[in-house]
């Protein structure tokens, strides 16, 4: 019963061969090989335009450089209370992003309020070097909340950013999660939609280490080359990463994985949604579930050895709260999630 | 009828001729000239304590470097969220301080809620890399709604920077008006109250630039000489700030200037309680003065040439709102403010 | 006998008496004054172009935020191995510059030597994220050896620079006196010579604190006014910079000081010629004077109370290297060195 | 004949084979895991000492951390003029070092002249925030020249550091190559010569990407774990990195490939030795082999397909030059470099 993260999962079997496939013979080093072409042009094809890609070390690397290629001094940037970017990266947006500052909405179902989008703004007239320069809006997709944007819920937001000169950052840390439950895509859900830059993650679909920058418009991001050396983010044996993204990417894999992830979640969820002690915090629209479970009987599930942990959340509307007696768990599944864990989850959650 | 801010006045007196007499002869550069040496004597024995002083360009200089000097790679500080350093320094805080990320809370009267900062602090778990880790809490003193925070306040405040082994700054922009409210020694209201770096601004109070770093705990704060000079905060003449700080705390004329300036505040705030058509936003203990103003008639006083300023808050409780029909408005009286400007502003307000 | 520094110096009569004159009443903040409006002409004027004007705090400042203006990630930038923004400025230029690396030629008379620049940029292949990127080229006007630049010589430098696509910095902490030395026109020496930024300083003048970064070709530099705030080199109360630059500029007053201390350099340069106690390291064609000086003798004239340095070099060929026996030292003048000091100074040198 | 770099190999199937084997199943993220526990194990028992392991992206990440740690305001840090660090990582270390200004250093064999870092830090007197703090010095091992440094040489460039308090960092991204050449333990290199940071890497030795930060003075880099999470460098699925590690430390398998690679640039340093038209550079003691080859020679292998690159050098002694009508060229051998393609390539070389 461990729903702990979709990080705990190892590597699809795929992703695995090709990456052993790879191992031999010479090949030029920093990204100028074979497999990162094919790797970049496979992506350009994915998202059915013209691309730049980098690659880097992690989600948190992608989308500080994202964000950091958006900004310039006095930057402020926008996103919900609880995403990631604001909260478990460590500071990265500010380091990386040579002082960017991240100013957090609440929004309800973990997703970016338009409104409180506005009246943010609103607090940054244009030119004031007090306030700052509102300069980049990121969005999750999926979002911490497990949700997923629409295409069009993408566009407004979108076309607000559009207004204040802003790029539009994606953190795709669970991208496929996404598009696998919106059933769109990739282009629809990005650059029709008005993404500038995507954080094109792999590593928790089922990869070891697949994580990108996807440029959309490249004139929003002249610099990524150069501040990804700078930052430590260009690998030398560059094809480790290609081959994990080609082997992903070949016959839709990273959807397959993602599909039977969100299928895992979606058995999860039902099942919550049938318990007497549990009710869902959110509608689960990927490979994450939240849910309110009674107090008591969560703490006899974690003695049971159920790995899930109780989850604070900080720009949630009121009225999305637990109730008294209630604790707000989080539950992730993977590619490999198996059938019986959650259903003796479910089980022991309703045993007596 | 001008009350846009105390940054519009010039220098008292006393602190022009002071640095005229300066003009003559060759001192030390960098700081170890004699007017230096005795300046920072001088700020010893004002705060009743040894203190190492830097002497800085800007207040946003001071509280950026102080932040900087009690932070470290994934740092996160603490304010209100209408703290000048939150919205008002262009990212001065991420940038001098190597990204420094803040997290902003609410309080009633433009002060920290403790349980609201304890509430934020939950959120950060000890040794959590992905979260941050808690190194400073940053107040400011008269705080942005023009009130003061009495040495309790401080002291709660600090207590509970203690037990998570945070460095407590003290944003003393307007820290003379504080003083002279309270009427409490400044050794009190800082170090005595708990407060291990204080932003020591006297360019408000009546002098051109007169801004140091006051540090009380130098275990806090070892690096700040070598950042100071590393941001280009080292003056050459370092004796042009010398003067004026010496200028003012000479005889107390600071103490002075401010109580002139709360004492225009004061009777300002008084005619405002005695209108019909404003109402005090928060209780006047300094040289700031909040109202709500029928806005209609706000309209009007600008017209009539009024400066005076709409004020958006963020980290206001929903009971200090503005009412339907009103705005929220921000005037500040400095040293030399004439009563007959003030009476003319509330004769103005409430005349058919 | 005080030859330490134009630091040391105070400030002009007239200098002082606009700063008093400026002390009374009500101006708007944060460089919106009329005073700042003038000062801003006044330089435009001054170099005969459009130019954008940037009050800072200090040289450094100005140094580091001009050099940040022109770089980006992976910046390189290139200076003579004794500039100030290599050796003096305890790494601003990498600070404020946000990662910026500086290369340092060599080159005789404290100037940069164009084949070492051409040599040095060989080093660089375009394209290069290894390497970085070549992005500035900064020249101190007068130079670090108390040397001027001819126009030309600013120009060959600009040419090379414009091949990479690279901004022109100067450094003109003591710009003054390089211009009054030349005879030229400040535009003649500046962008007509191809220069795009330049730290105009005249505090080392004879000003408190009189910096500013003047950009010339615009496009070079969109950030700046956001850079500084964020570095918190923004001045509340502009006017006190702007009074003092006007007085400087009003009438030529800033060359008729920098002419007072060059020919003081002058009357040294020529007595340590006559001296059989010492030799000029460099042509004297500032307000610094260079000596190689018998080092027996500078032990006995520091005795007596002269104060001037023993000066190291990282730049200078071997060529300009001091003769066993010999020290290098450095003699400063200011606007107010009196002649007397001079001669008592040459005198002691050549006394038995 | 290609002798590009060793990052043109792929993996040891050694390697490949335990990354395989760690695909399967559930494990804690971040670091948390078993396997990399059992690493860094694995790294203190190889080091024969307690230490502190991180692992981190890439050696540039490895360098520019290690040093940020070593660093603070206004730090100076010292190398040779061809340290990587100095001209081949993109100004990481200025940037992720937060300011860190790199002094470099000229030397014969690739290697730190002591005297020349005597002399280097007489230029920084002590408590001089003009000038900087020297923090740190590193060096490579193997050096950028294919020297080793031996034991003697590291403790006597750690005798110079201790004196300034300096912390001693070393660039291993060829270490293994070095202690294979050396025939001394690991530990005999490193801490017992006075190196407190080691960045020790395994990527060019036969890894994808193996790469940590071993602390061995703890009280030297007490923000390493914070700083590599706001770097972007704390990879969620840490054991793809430590099943890399334990593969290659398992009965010193590093040392088995680096004794491959340098056995086959031995047996192409020896050739060399005895060409008529190339002369060796430096001795060769790692797997980079450098000579002097023949202009017109160079041409033709070259044209016949020899992956052999000229090499550019900025801190050898005049007597290290090339002569007229040679060119420097660099080769570096791998872990799998055939003999076959050596001896073609010397065969080549001096073929009529």
């Amino acid at each position: 019963m461990n729903f702990a993260s979709d990080n705990w999962a190892g590597v699809s079997p795929k992703v695995a061969a090709a990456l052993s496939e790879a191992a031999d013979g010479l090949a030029p080093a920093y990204g100028f090989d074979d497999l990162t072409q094919a790797a970049e042009a496979k992506i350009a094809e994915t998202f059915e335009t013209d691309v730049a890609v980098f690659f880097v070390a992690t989600g948190t690397a992608a989308n500080a450089l994202s964000l950091a290629a958006a900004s310039g001094p006095g930057a402020i940037g926008f996103c919900h209370a609880d995403a990631h970017i604001a909260i478990d990266e460590g500071g990265a947006p500010a380091f990386l992003g040579r002082g960017l500052t991240l100013t957090t909405l609440s929004g309800a179902n973990g997703k970016i309020d338009t409104d409180a989008l506005d009246r943010a703004l609103s607090f940054y007239p244009a030119g004031s070097f007090q306030r700052g320069t509102p300069r980049v809006v990121s969005l999750s997709q999926a979002s911490e909340a497990g949700t997923a944007y629409t295409a069009d819920e993408v566009a407004a937001i979108a076309d607000i950013a559009r207004r204040r000169d802003m790029t539009v950052h994606m953190d795709g840390a669970r991208f496929a999660n996404a598009v696998a439950h919106l059933g769109c895509t990739p282009a629809e859900i990005t650059w029709k939609a008005g993404v500038d830059l995507l954080s094109f993650g792999l590593t928790k679909t089922g990869a070891w280490c697949a994580e990108a920058i996807v440029v959309f418009d490249r004139s929003k991001a002249p610099d990524v080359a150069a501040h990804r050396k700078q930052a430590g983010h260009l690998f030398s044996k560059s094809r480790f990463i290609s081959a994990q993204m080609l082997a992903m990417l070949d016959g839709d894999h990273w959807l397959e994985l993602a599909g039977r992830a969100n299928g895992a979640a979606g058995r999860l969820a039902a099942g919550l949604e049938r318990s007497k002690n549990a009710r869902l915090a959110w509608p689960c629209q990927s490979n994450e579930v939240f849910a309110h479970i009674a107090a008591a009987r969560l703490a006899r599930l974690q003695d049971e050895g159920a790995r899930i942990y109780p989850w604070e959340v900080r720009g949630a509307p009121e009225s999305e709260a637990s109730r008294p007696g209630e604790t707000r768990v989080r539950m992730i599944t993977n590619f490999a999630t198996p059938d019986r864990e959650i259903d003796a989850f479910l089980d022991a959650l309703d045993r007596d």
